[in-house]
């Protein structure tokens, strides 16, 4: 799929990718896209195949974890203190609102202008069941959750507030607060401990997540699981593709090697496979191991492949 | 207007208040909102008001300085190497978008549920206008704009993509780059010395300038101005209402102080004036004296009353 389908097939995901995906347990991706197909019309650029792809296996749910390692701290931006111990999962819906909303599309208006639109929609239903889920991972988690709109303005995120307040009495034990998407992505910043698990709509979630990820100083560390109701997840790397570095031996391998762990967790259900991973990429970094991206003075400086080999021999 | 017209007249923003807000050189606002209307309907929440007078004026560029003082350089939580010197202009689109959009509200689909919706939606002007303002603002800067936008998903952001691009050949002297906003937040968490002018619309411009004015650690000091093509400017502080310290003579009041600032420079042409404003600004900070927000040890820590008179004693 993406750019690779693009080049050999034309499209950028062959019906017999998704057919291959959906007969699967689960599906391991990795991360998509470069220069060369980034002024593609939209059907044919390799993000357009990703959506395709969410949306063809309906996994609804997108797990984020944002957890600052004890080993990374001084790998973030923030200062010690506010970094330490940031541990915080953001659950994204991921099939529905802005992305995959209609009407859509480039039109002429009255004037006589060309206008670009976009559809941001959600259902009673969509957000039922992306609440759900958040309310029973905060419930594994330290019980709080927070969901994040804008129903100060927006319509969509009036519903969205509406009901994930109702979903609440369902889940006593959680704590569940509301923050506007503004005061989120500033609290993140102030205060990212604040945190356990946030719940939050398609296009918030793209940009929240990122920054939490950022705020751990490793975003080439971090996994996702993405899950529907029934059917394979799907688990990608938080980060994109690095066109800028393509072929140089220096990408950090840890984030799809974690998200191989979490699909032997969510995905198949081997909680101990999936833990001997985890055990073994901390240890590799206990041993001092870091590609660029996580590299601070006084720990050994390897590349893509190298870190993979380590892994793998502690594993 | 917002909290106290409702409760006088009914209405977050009466006919007479536009009508006054018209008839004058320039308008500062206030923070708005508070508990007491929360959860009030959204016609009748201050919110609703506020965007009214932003579309009555017809201000559609919001321009949100995030500079970090170098007195303040601690205040911010981000490494002092990281947020030392950083210094962006956020102009946000502020009369389009989803805040906007048509068609709007609530509507049962074709599973009998109940959706909720937005629309995004950009004209080519629209982007024209709020693009060239920004050129403008970078050349009287570092002469460099990065546009923020989701064109690789979004069919509005593609429009905006072209026509920003379109619209660069007449600022040849601009550096000009493109940005997706899922990564812009990473980005001013990463390394906000990158940023000098960022352009975006009105959702993620509200996102990203609450998100760099965190990074500076002094919310409580940033003014921001609201501009269009004729008539009064729109002034007012990046900050909200804190209602949780509402009559406790704590508040920050050099974010309106400033405000004040911009209105004389963009509103009046008072340049000194403005300056004069600032001046005093910086001067009341060197001789130590700071509200709780941006307190730190060996400081003199004043209430809101208290910080406006050594302001103006110093003015
Ligand atoms: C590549 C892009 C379409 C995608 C998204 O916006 O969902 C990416 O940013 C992500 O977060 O997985
Ligand atoms: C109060 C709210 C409607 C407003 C906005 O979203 O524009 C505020 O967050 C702001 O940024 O000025």
């Amino acid at each position: 799929m993406g750019g690779s389908a693009l080049d050999a097939t034309g499209v950028p995901l062959p019906d017999e990718t998704l057919a291959a995906a959906r007969d699967s347990e689960a599906v391991l991706l990795g991360a998509i896209g470069g220069y060369k197909w980034d002024n593609n019309e939209k059907h044919l650029k390799p993000e357009t195949g990703l959506l395709q792809l969410r949306a063809g296996l309906r996994v609804f749910a997108n797990l984020r974890p944002a957890a600052v390692l004890p080993q990374l701290v001084d790998a973030s931006t923030l200062k010690k203190e506010v970094a330490e111990g940031v541990d915080i999962m953001v659950v994204r819906e991921l099939t529905g609102g802005i992305y995959f909303g209609k009407p859509r599309g480039f039109e002429t208006n009255d004037n006589g202008e060309e206008t670009g639109f976009n559809t941001e929609v959600y259902s009673a239903s969509e957000i039922d069941r992306i609440a759900r889920v958040a309310f029973e991972v905060a419930r594994k988690r330290r019980g709080k959750l927070c969901s994040v709109d804008k129903a100060n303005v927006l319509e969509a995120s009036m519903l969205w507030r509406r009901r994930v307040t109702a979903l609440s009495s369902e889940f006593p034990d959680i704590e569940l607060s509301h923050m506007y998407v503004d005061n989120a992505s500033m609290q993140l910043v102030r205060n990212p401990k604040q945190f356990d698990t946030i719940v939050t709509n398609n296009i918030f979630g793209d940009i929240l997540s990122d920054e939490a990820s950022m705020i751990t100083g490793s975003i080439g560390m971090l996994p996702s699981a993405s899950v529907g109701e029934s059917g394979p997840g799907l688990f990608e790397p938080i980060h994109g593709s690095a066109p800028d570095i393509a072929g140089q031996d220096k990408a950090n391998p840890l984030a799809t090697i974690l998200s191989a762990a979490m699909l032997l967790r969510y995905g198949l259900g081997e909680e101990n496979a999936a833990k001997r991973i985890e055990a073994a990429v901390t240890e590799t970094l206990n041993q001092g191991f870091r590609t660029g991206d996580i590299y601070s003075p006084g720990t050994t400086l390897v590349g893509c492949k190298r870190m993979g080999e380590e892994v793998l021999k502690t594993v």
